[in-house]
């Protein structure tokens, strides 16, 4: 058994950044920029207004100055003359600046006559123009990897940027195993129960930037197992959840090793999630998964998100733990690692009575998983702990 | 002018939850449960082993008894006979537990040869079944409303829910308009810029899990913008960009009063974002927003994110502001509440230097949105401040 830092090193080291793409700007959001993206122009391409008012000369400005007005610049048509002694261009926000003016009277200080205006209001030292290029300048670079937010969308159009280079996402397979499952809108027998952790892991999964295709449910047999095993070919990661115990109907471990998979570690010392698998199969990683359906799904925050952003070419592929007070005390804990599900609120965090790894009731009330190290002692209330957000 | 909390109650008027559809369980993360789902069976729908051993009976179980193993039961496949006074059933984890046991000794416990089997450690109080229902029981209930997570995903697979009644998607129509603008990819006149907001403002309100349409950009004209109206039909929110301001050519407010636009307010006491416009425009709400682009991105967050979130018939349509320590003293604020770009970090909070609305290079390095009320007066390094997480 390893640790959970340990098992983490290991799992990194199964997979590696994928290639890049080019996506259209508009679907870029939530994808990792995967090059530097550079931009082809200044913004604002030249100075420009940020006021209503008129664009006049400083030097002129002052209390009850008088202005001919000659023209007028609107953003997308400038003036094309020259504002010289004595004249105004009528101006708009982000209209460029006519040459010669170099002062923005806002229009609120100036009273108007016909085509002569009056500054009525000292109109103070803000020139209201921005220079050209005060936002950004051909060349200015948006460095990769970077996870593409709404702002940066908002930038590279600015930037005129239509294709965005990004990661490839990662395609992963997910394949449940056990005679007992059947599939969401069947009816089950006596024996058996709906298959949810791929489901669960699915969302999880796609919301981390990742394609996910759920298998067909393997039988406990050799050849329905290899036969899922086909089906995944072609993912970067394959999952396999259940069937990674001790149990004689644990049958993922010998039909992967029997298809070539090279075992990279089995079991961390951990509580949920023991019995986890990993290693290489063909082109792709494997992870094999306990199947108690909690268990499943902290291994997939704990280890898969790790993994794909890991292959979508993050730098920072680790969530970081986070601090709270406990609201409850805790007993100690034992020789392996806990991550007890968790309800944090604004007092503080508390872990969930029941933490039998089969609730998935308690998982969907939890928001946290509250982390124990190995031979923790007993803490109090009002004790620091570490939690992940869920 | 009125404040940001009114603008806000003002817009909840302008639109309401709206109804219900079913989407595939596979498709319903990220979505709003509409109405509750309830499940049709138990889970685990029998008493269930929790681990891999034996099964025998609770009053018989001491160090060094011996049983005789009288079958099998496994996931999917249960013992359909009964356990008698020194019989064991070999069990595995999830299987049934057989008629006539009420524990199961873990494997590691026991010591087995040919079909008997001796107990060598003492196994201690646990049981180690898990009763029926221990999870959920027919009946059991997931309240609407809800964002639906990861979790709730595999909760409601294991509930045998299929298809998840979730609130339909706000569908919004973007208006960007301007004479200056141009869709990224083209190649811009000497006066022209590229059309960035509605990019941005679409790549936000898909995440909140909005159907966002860009429209083609609106010129400065009537027939231009009648068009883009003409083309919004259908939309449950129509967001225009820019000519929301006082400039000769701010012609959005005149042509949709024209259409029929019933004015709810213009005008936020606040920076940046100050000439907001909202009403309803036939079935539509709308909202139009200033041209500037962190204006219309701040202006986004604070009004059209609580908007599609009541849409979406969420409880919490308000994300609330959070606290933090000022790492940078700040001069006083002026009469209008003032949203700062700002930056966030283990040590606490900055404002970006340059907090000029046309600056989407200064928006996209900032990670929070630093709240000032109007008047505020000078804060130093260390006082405490609100923001809003971006």
């Amino acid at each position: 058994m390893i640790s959970v830092n340990d098992a983490r090193e290991l799992l990194f080291d199964l997979v590696a950044p994928l290639p890049a793409e080019h996506t259209p700007l508009a679907k870029s959001a939530g994808r990792v920029l995967a090059q530097d993206v550079v931009a082809t122009r200044n913004q604002p391409p030249f100075a420009a207004s940020s006021m209503d008012g008129y664009a006049v000369k400083a030097a002129e400005v002052e209390r009850h100055a008088m202005f001919k007005i000659v023209g007028e610049s609107a953003a997308g048509r400038r003036f094309d003359g020259s504002v010289g002694p004595g004249q105004a261009v009528r101006i708009f926000t982000g209209a460029p600046v006519p040459e010669g003016a170099d002062f923005v009277v806002i229009q609120e200080d100036t009273e108007r006559r016909g085509d002569l205006i009056t500054i009525t209001d000292a109109p103070g030292p803000k020139v209201n123009i921005r220079p050209t290029g005060v936002d950004f300048t051909k060349g200015t670079t948006i460095s990769a990897p970077r996870l593409i937010r709404a702002e940066d969308v908002a930038l590279m159009a600015a930037m005129n940027i239509p294709q965005v280079p990004v990661t490839q996402r990662p395609e992963i397979a997910l394949i449940s195993t056990g005679d007992e499952l059947v599939m969401p809108g069947e009816t089950p027998g006596p024996d058996q129960i709906i298959a949810s952790n791929t489901f669960g892991l699915q969302a999880l999964l796609e919301d981390l930037g990742a394609r996910v295709r759920i298998l067909p449910i393997a039988q406990d047999t050799v050849s329905s197992l290899e036969t899922a095993f086909d089906l995944a070919r072609g993912a970067d990661l394959v999952v396999t959840i259940g069937g990674a115990s001790v149990g004689d109907y644990d049958l993922v471990s010998d039909v992967s090793h029997g298809l070539g998979m090279e075992r990279s570690f089995y079991k961390i010392r951990m509580r949920p999630g023991k019995p986890l698998m990993a290693g290489r199969l063909g082109d792709a990683a494997m992870v094999g998964l306990p199947g108690n359906p909690v268990s499943a799904m902290v291994c997939g925050y704990l280890f898969l998100a790790p993994m794909v952003r890991r292959m979508l070419g993050l730098d920072q592929v680790l969530t970081s733990f986070q601090r709270a007070k406990l609201t409850e005390p805790l007993p100690a804990n034992g020789p392996r690692e806990h991550y007890m599900r968790a309800i944090l609120d604004e007092n503080g965090i508390r872990a969930c009575p029941d933490q039998d790894s089969s609730l998935l009731s308690v998982l969907a009330e939890a928001n946290a998983l509250l982390v124990r190290p190995p031979q923790d002692s007993t803490q109090k209330t009002g004790d620091e702990v570490l939690y992940l957000p869920l």
